[in-house]
């Protein structure tokens, strides 16, 4: 990436692709924050986003932190530049038993073509993570 | 895992479980197929589940295929046994641009208190799978 | 990845490049066969490659099937194709206490900058697979 | 983990495992420092240790760090416990063109029955990681 030509208008850039998801909305995530190389999104425990126990479904809060890695990287990115997610890795740390959980995603190396990054999910009342992610995104140029 | 001891009402189990999971129907998903050692479920696009170029979110194909292999873990489990995901990693092979998917677990290694599991996603019209998934499930005693 | 301009001298490629790495040698690494997109390597237990327990380290054959995937990679790719791995994710199955091994690694999408293969680790006299290995391969231009 | 049954003499059945190990000795491995959940190995670029353009193979760096994962995750262990990789991840970031490395293996979540831990490899010159890895351990009683 170079950084010099990383776009002024990333926070607004972020903001009109989030909200464009619809699948965000129908998870009831909210952007918390849009910081150079970091992305934090909320969400709740909702009736409609349960598993088989009455917990949040462990794929609800993976879909939203990728979207939290995957928006981290194109904080860095120039203007013309995706961001597409070629692959990642997640471990459940313990249960997501919470009811508000937060999920914040970072850039840990920014290259040109590619970048890594690192996702964590936390709830409220809880200093541990309930999961951690590694990602891998790759830049393409907007069609 | 002690494959004598394995329930002979896999199926039913497999399906009062996911029929207990709110989020797979927030997400369209159905249960297609339940053998043992191998889980299909199948989804379809919808307006709910978009990502900001309006194909369905890779998040939702995730979330369904580790059902599919964590059902496909259980389907090879004592009774009295329940499925946890540890972790897993998803390779995203090409956009999921179509409107018809399935989503496949297997069992490549059932042990005693570790599963391993493949799963693919695949769409309707394509030889090619969209994803790959490697997952590894815990068993552990039902509470 | 352009098919039609994949390099005709495809096994000489990798079998020069494979005899140019000193830790394949040092890992007794035996290129078995090449054919387009799939690669095979053998070794076998030397003193110089155990773990604590007195088998061979986990390490010396996750080496080798990321050897094997890279290659299968590029095994596929253009004359003036380098290929680099970006990640790995890699299950161990079941104890590697035999003394014969073999690494298969292969290609499941060969796109344009990106190829993701599979690889597994055999031991004779045995179906079962004691690794397996999902992989991300970058090919950029020959310096 | 219970962590009030954590080994006293956790350091020195460190060193002893790691002793033990041919291909740490194999691949030049030394260990740094022992601490409750971290664990540090450097090691040195070697004619034997190389790829085919003349940097490190990645390969050695991915098994010493798999083996700090192993460790900090032993460090924390009941005296009766041993530690096996059940898989890892690892993502490369930049090139290993160094010459003196050091990986460091961090428990991210210590449980009764599996540890998540993460690694880090680097080289001396450079604020960067070279590599990140993701791993999870399983946890036994020893034989």
């Amino acid at each position: 990436m170079d950084h010099s030509a990383r776009n002024p208008d990333f926070e607004a850039v972020v903001q009109a692709s989030f909200a464009r998801q619809s699948f965000m909305t129908t998870l009831g995530a909210r952007l918390l924050s849009v910081r150079p190389g970091e992305v934090r999104i909320g969400y709740a425990r909702k009736d409609t986003l349960l598993q088989q126990h009455g917990f949040i479904h462990a794929g609800a809060g993976t879909s939203i932190v990728d979207s939290a890695c995957g928006y981290a990287a194109l904080s860095l990115a120039a203007p013309s530049v995706e961001v597409l997610t070629i692959e990642f890795k997640i471990n459940f740390l313990k249960p997501a038993d919470g009811s508000e959980f937060e999920a914040v995603g970072r850039v840990i190396r920014a290259g040109k073509s590619i970048a890594v990054c690192e996702g964590e999910l936390g709830q409220r009342g809880s200093d541990l993570p309930i999961a951690r992610m590694q990602a891998t995104m790759m830049l393409i140029a907007a069609a």
